[in-house]
């Protein structure tokens, strides 16, 4: 879990010299800034679509996002509840975490239903694939819809102090729209499923 | 905007020794162990919920996100597209980018919407305030609408080769659900605004 700063600095020069094309950019070397169990810093060194050289300094994440839109009796959503670290906020959510390259994300996304909540799901869906923070990470993922759950026992993560609750759709659009809900996969996740369902075009 | 990777190993030691709550959670310690023109990173000596001694690392973003759903001729959105480096993927988005702490998020957008695409706009309305992969990064924004679009000469950065287009609400819907169209802020906003119009909740 710790992570190493500065450990590559002492590799000789950069980590990779292949020139790779990437769209209308030209990346000429790569080496690894930072990192830790979760992320790795890239001050890429490559040229712009223009011509001109720079320095891209990519964020790599180790593990892809899932979110689940659980839906339960009359159609209420489960929510989990906690302090979020980086924002120094406490943070309703759809339930979330990360997946391993290992895992397949839908069972990723049945695992962290599960131990965040403790419910599991008769029927699932995709709802979206989502890259976040494009212009500077890339984290990719993707949002669920869950239907028919059970419950069972949370297993939390002991870093994690999690509340649940339950909120009709009506409730979190207006806490999107008031800003009280403001996680975008939750934001992104709840927009697309409450689009669906106005359409009709819910499967 | 060369990053200056280790430029601060040389501190003596932590750089902020000052014990911080966050919420459960007990910062005992910072420092930067990167930083380019975007970013920071902090390895945060901090103590878990469950007492434990761990490092949260932690990504500091400069700016906030923006991003536009820009409504013209009979509801059609407003799409950029872009070859976006960090995923090596071509993406078609809503007009966005990064607002400096001394611009507010509205004037953000605006900019953001005039350099991209050279259109500014009569009625300007927040869609929902948005925290993106706050597992790992502390980056905030928001989502506008902008409506009375009127178009003029766009002014790109010139590390972006961007292309434009116009969509009805159904086919970024449909691109969404069928993972074209997978920026999760594009997600976020466009699912919300659908969300809005499909419920007549729109102002």
């Amino acid at each position: 879990m710790a992570p190493r700063p500065g450990s590559h600095g002492d590799l000789s020069g950069e980590r990779d010299r292949h020139t790779v094309r990437v769209g209308p950019w030209t990346r000429r070397s790569r080496r690894v800034a930072y990192e830790n169990a979760w992320i790795d810093v890239w001050p890429d060194a490559a040229e712009r679509p223009d011509g001109r050289a720079g320095v891209y300094g990519l964020v790599h994440f180790h593990t892809r996002a899932v979110g689940v839109v659980a839906v339960g009796d009359e159609g209420r959503l489960l929510l989990v509840g906690q302090h979020r670290y980086a924002l120094d906020e406490y943070s309703w959510e759809i339930p979330e975490g990360g997946v391993e390259p290992a895992e397949s994300l839908e069972d990723g996304a049945r695992r962290e239903l599960r131990e965040e909540t403790g419910h599991t799901a008769g029927r699932w869906r995709q709802l979206a694939r989502i890259t976040l923070s494009n212009s500077v990470t890339d984290e990719r993922g993707a949002l669920f819809l869950a239907e028919g759950l059970v419950a069972g026992a949370a297993e939390p993560d002991p870093t994690e102090l999690l509340e649940i609750r339950w909120a009709t759709l009506d409730e979190v659009l207006g806490e999107i729209a008031g800003g009280e809900i403001h996680d975008v996969m939750t934001v992104a996740a709840v927009g697309v499923y409450a689009a669906e369902r106005l359409r009709g075009s819910g499967r």
